[in-house]
């Protein structure tokens, strides 16, 4: 078996309009599915308020858990945008405007009066970050140590994080492949699917119910970092399904 | 001003499929903005894998700092369904089979051979818990203490959800008032804004860009739990954004 690699994130959501149901994040999910298919781990998720004590103790708590922490959202030009100086506190490193995101911000708004002190605020970047471009507002995000700082827009957000995924370092993909129960529920092959997973340590077997309105359609989902350790378990799940007693 | 009562409240979303990106979550948008309607703020929220440790943490951390907490996912019938479990674990108690969970599951499956043990292991419910009802699939959620324990198919958190609600103590509605920036970027009324807010204590001002690939769009949301409070505050708001020279 080949050697695997684990790198793991977590990704920390900023915002009051997220936790008032105000605005549905997007942001979770297309992280996660991206992450998941360059082989970066996705293991925890949390949204916090615009509010500096919780912000700071959720991104030392996770930065220090897993190999990459995303923030996405509160960094724009309003009193309520406070991540670039929680992420500064945090890492305990100071922060000011910084001459390479000025200079950005300057091809936006190359009429001096309009680079007002809110604008400049969005220069604002902790001492020893590295820019992440963001080619739709210029505004950069930044990536401080294991932080990756993004804005909470979703178009912005996904260039930013398209910008930084190449300086970050990736694992052993975990492969997927997905069994259709064939209309079975999930009671009649719960206790088969259990002894499969007992039988295959280092795969990762799950069973997702979905539900249309009338009936319930199961995926079974099997993880593994090995190709053909997948293979084998794949067909155990299948040889349990075709073995139980015809559906009434 | 009338008396406030506040009431808090953390979700936590249990499950692999979420972390990996498969599957998209629908769940947290919706008690979001349910919880702001009805007097519930949603203070936090985390997604954790099915780990027991991970689990158990959370559901420890969650229920001691906040009024109410709601968890969905990992209470079916199959070996990664260890929600219920863990939080009989996090709180200390026993759990086994509750008769009334059995007498639910057995309406739905009066054929004894089909009450296998698998589906029993829906009706192991925590000792001391009260039930939610599950309209949809009969297994129920359950209430123990503070948290409130759903399933994570959206159609059956909903139902649970409406159930539990009426069981719950509910504060002061945070209002909330929505003014366009009329087309005028960010930066243009940010200082006028900061201003505002400090002039509004007890007020919550955010500022919400959107951007649709051509351009942006910004919101400006007043809060507050005082109706008069939040009048003058939007009012304020409105007068800054009437005060701002032309734009160009």
């Amino acid at each position: 078996m080949s050697e695997t690699t684990l790198v793991t994130a977590a990704i920390l959501v900023i915002g009051d309009e997220i936790l008032s149901g105000r605005t549905k994040d997007k942001n979770i999910g297309y992280i996660a599915e991206y992450l998941t298919a360059v082989g970066i781990d996705l293991r925890e998720v949390r949204i916090v308020p615009d509010d500096e004590d919780e912000i700071v103790t959720a991104v030392r708590v996770l930065s220090g858990r897993y190999t990459y922490l995303f923030t996405t959202g509160g960094i724009g030009p309003t009193h309520d945008d406070i991540t670039a100086d929680c992420i500064a506190k945090a890492a305990g490193v100071g922060i000011d405007h910084d001459p390479r995101a000025v200079a950005m911000l300057r091809e936006r708004f190359p009429n001096p009066a309009d680079l007002n002190e809110a604008r400049l605020r969005m220069a604002r970047i902790p001492f020893g970050a590295e820019l992440i471009d963001n080619p739709i507002s210029r505004a950069p995000g930044f990536m401080l140590g294991n932080i990756i700082v993004m804005a909470g827009v979703p178009s912005i957000m996904q260039a930013m994080f398209e910008n930084v995924l190449p300086r970050l370092k990736t694992g052993t993909k975990l492969l997927a492949q997905s069994i259709d129960s064939g209309g079975r529920p999930e009671g009649a092959y719960a206790s088969g699917l259990g002894a499969v997973q007992k039988a295959f340590e280092g795969v990762i077997i799950g069973s997702y119910p979905s539900f249309d309105g009338k009936r319930f359609q199961n995926q079974i989902v099997v993880r593994a970092r090995d190709e053909v350790l997948l293979k084998a378990a794949a067909e155990a799940v299948q040889a349990m399904l075709d073995g139980l007693p015809p559906q009434a």
